[in-house]
């Protein structure tokens, strides 16, 4: 399915758009004051049954239809020996997600989610990026369009999440390229690697900028030079999803990454976002702030596989049941503030 | 039912704790390290898996039966205008709860728990601890025993909340007598009193902490004197949790507070509890960190009713089912770390 028929059709989508429904926020802000609880006690989740209020376009938001959406690439940047595990391990992975053997398996099955896996071309790994784009402009805009399909308007919620061994690399590259910074602010151990490690991907994401410094610097170049087609295809999701009023979980570094040169082009992108968690990862947390988004969770995961999206989809849940289902303080004959 | 037979039998059990079975951890530690993700990417979800794994003495730890209890009480301290609703208030939310209608209600509905209500002599408010103690030695000895008697020793969980107007005001003074630190330290907006309401409330906590100055300052005295009766109910819960082994998710800062006269005698008894979150209420902080508890969720919450308690349980559910579902390396055929 072709949602993003050309480059420029994706940067039209990515100029133009929609907000939430601000007569169904007011409406679900008007019910909160009402339910048997003092104003605000209820804190974020307060706030999550308003947000998802106005994306819904309804008074009472519900959480039917949760999709968590993995997407797995494969990188050449893995060359350099970036990660603690060999690139073999995306395909390994993918498999296990599909024997249901992974933490996204039972973490979405807990929160009530339907998982869809969504393998790009794992034996074909993007480009080098130190040394040239890691995809091709027909690669990158496939990969956006795979996001894309993922999303139905009548889904409730869309949890994103990733697996592709060497994406904490291209994450860092498209952090750095989007808000500037250097690579030692972006980078981190990601799976696991030691301090050597993490001095190796410095230097290869050092390279990477300097390779593609002269560049385009728009949403699309930066993900088709710098990032992966899980990546891409995350990217593409989080578009789709704004074009139908879906509202998006992310989860962590690199869901939140594939967002970042998005929101260099139109900072509005990730109004529809809420963020799971900050991860352990460190680049995550300033990422978080650059996106001006407060991560629900910190639980120290560093996972990804949408894992953490999947652990905050329950806090969701909670959120909008206790907003649908509370009695007001008139049906309850329960006496308001004196 | 008749657990703590005396005051004397409350302390000494109080003084000889039970320990989590440190073989069943270690089995839960090594099976971690054994399924499909790099070695600690799940973070806190790890650590409560085999925290729960000690304490269940179960290599895997299951969420089959979790209750929520909900204690309810009344306080003489109200006649000082403590609270920013009427102390009526207290029945008429336990109405609510018996009609399905509060937030706890949804939240532990969601979060799959059973919810049992226990309201204690609401027509019979504690006494003004302002001017002598709250309760009786028999009033308090019976509200430990209520609470204890919730505790089956089939449970999986334990999650412990309250509601009571003037509450916040009890928990307070008992920070201050276990933890020392003025009434200003302690004391914060509860429902949402105003800075008026606030200079009050430790206004009278002050004058609590003088009358009672020279009383003996063990747990019991002290959860007789400026307690009250959910409070010694849920102190009472959590000492009986820990004789039968069963883990306990505590909510706020008043959950947090009935432990705070135990843990000044033991230190030890806190071992077993989980800090589900940390509360708007300025002292729960300060709380947690005193009771050594790190909170799991930090969502600006501020209701009672166990309502953080039961939106954590949906992580500790989730900790539990990842632990127990996910395939290791071996059975799924994923290389290792380099």
């Amino acid at each position: 399915m072709t949602i993003f028929a050309s480059v420029a059709a994706f940067e039209t989508a990515l100029a133009d758009l929609p907000g939430p429904d601000s007569e169904a926020q007011n409406a679900a802000r008007a019910r909160q004051a009402q339910l048997t609880k003092p104003a605000g006690s209820l804190g974020r989740l307060e706030e999550i049954a308003i947000f998802f209020a106005g994306w819904q376009r309804r008074e009472r938001p519900r959480l039917d239809r949760g999709r968590a959406a993995i997407f797995a690439g494969n990188h050449g940047v893995t060359a350099h020996g970036v990660s603690a595990f060999p690139p073999s391990v995306t395909a390994q992975m993918v498999a296990n997600f599909h024997r249901g053997g992974a933490a996204i398996n039972s973490l979405s099955a807990v929160a009530g989610l339907e998982l869809v896996v969504v393998p790009l071309d794992l034996d074909r790994p993007t480009a080098d990026f130190t040394a040239g784009a890691a995809m091709s402009a027909t690669e990158c805009l496939d990969a956006l369009n795979a996001g894309a399909a993922v999303v139905d308007e009548d889904l409730d919620l869309l949890l994103l999440g990733e697996m592709g061994i060497g994406n904490s690399t291209a994450a860092a590259a498209l952090c750095a390229r989007s808000f500037g910074g250097g690579a030692h602010e972006w980078v981190g151990p990601g799976t696991g690697v030691d301090a050597e490690g993490v001095a190796r991907k410095i230097g290869v994401v050092d390279r990477a900028l300097a390779v593609h410094t002269y560049a385009a610097a728009s949403a699309f170049e930066t993900l088709r030079r710098v990032g992966g087609r899980e990546i891409a295809a995350m990217a593409g999701a989080v578009l789709r999803a704004r074009q139908l009023g879906v509202p998006v979980l992310l989860d962590g570094f690199i869901s939140c990454a594939a967002v970042a040169p998005l929101f260099a082009d139109n900072p509005s992108i990730a109004d529809h976002c809420v963020a799971a968690h900050c991860s352990a990862e460190p680049g995550h947390a300033l990422l978080l702030r650059k996106l001006r988004l407060a991560p629900l969770l910190m639980l120290g995961m560093r996972l990804g596989e949408g894992s953490g999206a999947a652990v905050a989809a329950g806090v969701v849940r909670a959120a909008l049941a206790a907003h649908d289902q509370m009695a007001t303080f008139a049906e309850a004959a329960v006496s308001e503030s004196l």
